[in-house]
């Protein structure tokens, strides 16, 4: 018996149909052909996909699981996405909705280096929530973003990470404004005393990105963010392997154009794969996420898992400094919120806006 | 001014809410703040994504065009896939629908390097429609792959390529399988005198496919395959530039039916990223695509275009050869047919029945 992940996909259908619609999914995300061609005995019993179960969930709805085998994957993140999802996300009828995995290939994936408790450590923070924001617009200038990240680090703040639109844009290269916002945190960091980290967004290709790290690295920043949807899978398994005393912030761009169930993409994918801390669209936000998914998903990223590290489930999204006590209720202290916006529509009062919210974070009585 | 993309978003609003949401998607796909808390006149000007029209399509479905700056994407292809569509992504009332490129970001990305006419040249075939299978089930053994591409050659195939789904497993390392295949359809080749081309299949993170071409090229190759979803736009557009010598057969996937519309994101996008054939799901096949769709997708692969060589649609998924006479008279001569999974079916057939699909294809004449 080889190993076997147990994917489950929710599948609209009429009942007469499920048994062959889920037999298709097998076929499609192994074989991909007719089984009556293939004359192997070991492809027929190790790797051609078998259907596992078929729930009914009402509404025409069924969640069936499908086991597919471990050694088709390997431990190539990238073909892990293609093996889970890469036809079947053509079949508008199915949402990948959730992966058991074997032990030993979440072993194998690693997951997060750092975690929750290296994200602590860097932010001096052991039992309250953390808190983020994000310099934005682009269009602004090197010197400009890093006075924003000045006024925002002293306000207290753990985090401040590049809105993940800033790239190596004509008007904001990467090395002048990760220069420019280093040198305005670390300013900021000997008047505060906080230990307040940059975190610069990652873009272009694996070397790019490579480069963009080796720069951060040499300027003395620990964190960076990149969206794996854009970046790829492997390259964020690659750079998480070989930038291993950085902590990676997981970005969920492009996340909602797959039919990815966002717990599972967000809170387990990224997580699997080396995120160290998993942004995500908080309820009631600028997205559609439910307090369910929402609640899920952290679950996923920080679940006590063997073998792999919590990751920090950082809500975000059109967030509010009045929500901080309603969210950390509902998150507990695991948990980084991520509130961009709203300060920086503080304006003068940004510095002051943020020790604000940093203050209601650091106060806040857990229930 | 500065340039500026006509990006049209399919919106599901009701006609009250549809001008409020159409300058929620402008902002979030380009500043993603508040527009009140940005003092810098540049930024509003020529950063702020702007709504160009909103157009009524009827039954709560309105076509939303937003007027993005090139600035923010510059010649970075995962950028591109950001800014288009990163976030809004994650609502699920918006399908991004098509985009209107200024010519300069078109001659920037460059498209293919080989397109139609450097495929064609390959397969020694000026004017009939081309032929391609596809290598399978994965968990053959790279001997059992290459028996089967020889008997593939034998049957005077333009194209073998991999399944998407074969990577570098335990059980066929890509090395052993590129060698096997390699020498395999040489050795029918020189039999037949047809110079099939053989294109396996990358995966991996961008170096690990640096190392798969650099091979494939050792052996005598000049095809490829990989999915842009997958491996990243950006690694797309860096392996299309460094290995200018290998045509491109890009893989739709993870392209996910619903949220892209498959002819903007297959048609055009995997073009304008460099690949010279975009393999995508034919109606009346294994998957949903309508008539029109793929109709639409293939102009958009190969229409004239200022200063991009068209790429070459190929028709998959679920084909079989009964079905070649409708399909030349559909899509024309400058596409390629891929039948995989129903010639294998043939089983001891499988050259015979792939001589009398390439000889219906060489045959058919075009209206």
């Amino acid at each position: 018996m080889s190993a076997r992940l147990g994917v489950t996909y929710r599948v609209r259908s009429d009942a007469a149909s499920i048994e062959a619609r889920a037999q298709v999914i097998a076929v499609e995300q192994s074989v991909e052909m007719p089984l009556e061609a293939i004359d192997e005995p070991t492809v027929l019993r190790d790797i051609v996909g078998e259907v596992q179960s078929i729930e009914v969930l009402g509404d025409d709805c069924f969640a069936v699981r499908i086991g597919l085998a471990a050694a088709t994957i390997g431990s190539d993140a990238g073909q892990l996405l293609n093996m889970l999802f890469g036809n079947t996300s053509l079949h508008d009828d199915v949402v990948l909705h959730d992966v058991a995995f074997p032990d030993a290939m979440v072993a194998g994936f690693g997951g997060p280096r750092h975690g929750i408790a290296g994200l602590r450590r860097r932010a001096g923070a052991q039992h309250r929530a953390l808190t983020c924001s994000a310099l934005k617009p682009q269009g602004l200038s090197a010197d400009r973003l890093g006075a924003l990240a000045e006024r925002f680090a002293r306000g207290g703040i753990d985090y401040i990470k590049d809105d993940h639109g800033l790239a190596d844009q004509d008007y904001s290269r990467f090395a002048e404004r990760v220069r420019a916002c280093a040198a305005a945190v670390a300013r900021a960091t000997q008047a505060t005393g906080h230990p307040t980290r940059y975190v610069p967004s990652l873009s272009g290709d694996l070397n790019a990105m490579r480069r963009q790290l080796a720069l951060a690295r040499e300027l003395g920043l620990d964190c960076a963010l990149l969206a794996p949807l854009i970046a790829g899978f492997a390259n964020m398994q690659a750079l998480a392997a070989e930038f291993s005393d950085v902590a990676f912030f997981a970005h969920p761009s492009l996340g909602g154009a797959a039919r990815i169930a966002p717990a599972l993409l967000i809170g387990t994918l990224f997580r699997l794969i080396g995120a160290d801390a998993v942004i995500f669209p908080n309820y009631g936000g600028r997205f559609g996420y439910t307090p369910d998914t929402c609640r899920l998903l952290a679950d996923n990223a920080r679940a006590p898992r063997d073998g792999l590290r919590p990751s920090l489930p950082v809500a975000a999204g059109g967030m509010t400094p009045g929500r901080v006590p309603e969210l950390l209720d509902f998150y507990g202290a695991d948990a980084m919120l991520l509130i961009g916006g709203s300060l920086l529509a503080a304006r003068e009062r940004l510095t002051e806006e943020t020790a604000a919210f940093t203050r209601a974070v650091a106060a806040h009585a857990y229930r």
